[in-house]
């Protein structure tokens, strides 16, 4: 029988990202009982009375008026191949005009499987040689790190700050790549939220992001997954709508408005492709493209479900952000609540107060690191994110990330609770502690 | 506004691949009317009345009696982000058994987004260097050489012959690849019904690559797309329960015995992998681990789709698979009795008699290329499949091909008089061929 060593696999598979991906599930499903600050799911609560065919059949009128199509010949689009740049691209225009101010043609749209697929598609198309590197605030979403990693594009960590990212330490490293023969080709950035930090990225970084982006050549990765949890009154504008010269990307996910389980997200890539034979196409078409070799099309289904869930919110998201983006501030104000009330004063523990997204990040003062997380969830009965692979050059050895937007409010309190006597213990008990920690 | 050149994207969008898919694609809108025998579609027409939801019910009732769940929280299992190996992997397991002689547990089995992502989950996890090759028959399904592109892996191609490969020419390849430095790590074959060649790979056959694979230590992807295809009487061992030391990867979809749209296939990885600590795993897990950056998980509503589908067929395909397999079997016999009965001999127009899959490959005088197609779209009203993009060294200018899977008698018959109109005038009249083939 075949034996492989772990070596003789590609080497995205010995990243430290994938591997405590790997170890953070294998952990999470010993202790399937524990209360899990862990996963990053969306409150699914509310989706208990869900009627997918309501919304498949909401999308099959809207494809029937709109295309001129008989009810079967509708139907049979949801069951065939379709289009790999997707089918629901113009209800996506819709939303991305009338809540993030994006003007986005449905052909500069691309329907993807989550925000995960829109991400590799963009990196690949964009990143053509080795010389081309990825810059990546610190820390970052380990989905684009291990994105780049299963693609061998190389990573440069450029330093976050309160304000989203450095951008002297940008232009510094744009400067040090040129000088070794390569460039930065493309900066990921979460400006609203970003997943760990929390951090928002404030008006005036933006410019500056987009004006060195055009000084240096490089396109931008938006990522706005989390965008919709801020306050009404505290909303900022995306990057891509103060976007002149077509410097970003925008990707955005269905999974924390709507559902995860949909699997549909997508990207907008309005720039302009010269073919060699004269013509101009957007972007996207050339992620389309990709597309056929990674997915070949997003499941029709899954984008009619996704279509009726926006044709019900009558092509804006306002009502529903609103309502959502109340349940996960309510949800993050409990979080915080809850450990300024259960967590004393400990030397070594601090954690960040963001406004808004999924998540809190915690320091802590051994390393949070996976057999730390076993003890936890064994001892304690609470789950983390140990966050040291969300930190390209592994300086977060101390850091874990608090979730909480799938919780209800009892669970928040009570793993808290847990939570508070596990960072106690940590802290003063060695005896708890595996002995590399003493 | 950015201005992006083709050749600044990466290499793989400068393919003859995935240029020729956008190009097919492209006429194929602009003729939305005509006859295509272009479109590797499944028969659908039998789906007119299929209700999604009954399948997705029926996939939760056997959720909550294996798992031991309330109604509710299966359904959230569906709305949900899920295992990234997939959720159904015991049913698919079950099937590989009764239908395919394939013995694989559960947790070798990862269910994808169709097809493609296997291909390149499992491409990505055991080419790891850039000396690490992918050997394919010529010709072969685009998707895997597009595949290759997009991760950078280096193709070798491989002589087909009537019984599936030329053993002797892989058993030299290899040796010449060695002397290069580098190795032939896998080779892609889909030994029933091959796409594009209609080819079925003999007992023999299949049996002396299982021993070359061993002995040059590869490891084979079988793809398995069109092997229910077969009459009952003629099935053939998979090359997957032939193999006795886990050479062999294999892929199946439900695209063409349920439906595309579902988007779900999968990847049986049953090789053992030593992972560092000394702990075995198998493949499966590594593949899986890969898919969390590609699209963290296959969605579980159409997972929950087909696995409602198959408990219907009782965790065996045999009906299902005979009723689709006839209606195939008809559809390409129907093609070729048309063909023979109105396309009159022509000097250099020939074309083969596969007894499966959905194929049917023809060679004509004049390259067929998309400039051809386009002229015989807009002149003649059919459309196919120009082939070069499926010959690695470019060999097959002069082929295209037919799908049949897709149509009903009366298209085929009228496709197939349309389609001998295009080949008496592109042989015998000068003026209705592009000057350059004339």
């Amino acid at each position: 029988m075949v034996d492989l060593s772990e070596q003789s696999l590609h080497r995205s598979l010995q990243d430290p990202v994938l591997e405590s991906i790997e170890a953070v599930k294998e952990i999470a499903a010993r202790f399937p009982d524990v209360i899990s600050f862990a996963l990053g799911s969306p409150y699914l609560i509310n989706l208990d009375d869900l009627d997918i065919s309501h919304y498949i059949n909401r999308y099959l009128v809207h494809l029937c008026r709109e295309r001129n199509l008989a009810p079967h010949q509708a139907r049979r689009l949801l069951y065939d191949y379709g289009p790999s740049r997707g089918l629901i691209n113009d209800l996506v225009s819709d939303i991305l005009l009338s809540d993030y101010g994006i003007e986005a043609e449905p052909e500069s749209v691309v329907i993807t499987v989550g925000a995960q697929e829109a991400m590799l598609l963009a990196l690949r198309a964009i990143c053509c040689s080795p010389d081309d590197l990825l810059g990546l605030i610190n820390p970052t979403f380990y989905g684009i790190i291990g994105a780049a990693r299963v693609l061998d594009v190389g990573i440069v960590p450029i330093r976050g700050n309160d304000n989203g990212l450095d951008i002297e330490h940008l232009k510094l490293s744009c400067e040090i790549a040129r000088a070794n023969g390569k460039r930065i080709r493309t900066v990921y950035v979460a400006p609203d939220f970003a997943n760990p930090s929390g951090t928002v990225m404030d008006v005036p970084t933006r410019h500056k992001l987009l004006a060195i982006a055009e000084q240096q050549d490089m396109l931008l990765l938006e990522d706005n997954a989390y965008g919709f949890t801020a306050a009404p009154t505290a909303e900022m504008p995306t990057l891509k709508s103060l976007d002149k010269n077509g410097r970003v990307l925008y990707i955005g996910t269905f999974a924390k408005i709507f559902m995860p389980g949909a699997r549909v997200g997508y990207v907008v890539a309005d720039q302009i492709v010269r073919m060699r034979d004269g013509r101009r196409r957007p972007l996207a078409s050339k992620l389309a493209l990709i597309k056929c070799m990674t997915t070949v099309n997003t499941s029709p289904i899954c984008q009619a479900i996704v279509g009726g869930m926006i044709l019900e919110h009558g092509g804006s998201f306002a009502s529903l952000s609103q309502s959502k983006s109340l349940i996960y501030r309510q949800n993050l104000t409990l979080l915080l609540e809850a450990l300024d009330r259960y967590v004393p004063t400990i030397k070594g523990v601090t954690w960040n107060h963001p406004a808004g997204g999924f998540f809190v990040q915690m320091r802590i003062p051994v390393p949070a690191d996976t057999a730390l997380l076993e003890l936890s969830a064994s001892r304690y009965g609470v789950l983390w994110t140990p966050l040291f692979a969300f930190y390209v050059d592994r300086a977060g050895t101390n850091f874990l990330r608090l979730s909480c937007g799938h919780l209800d409010p009892f669970q928040i309190e009570v793993g808290v609770t847990k939570l508070a006597r596990f960072l106690c213990e940590i802290a003063s008990s060695e005896h708890l502690v595996p002995a590399r920690f003493a």
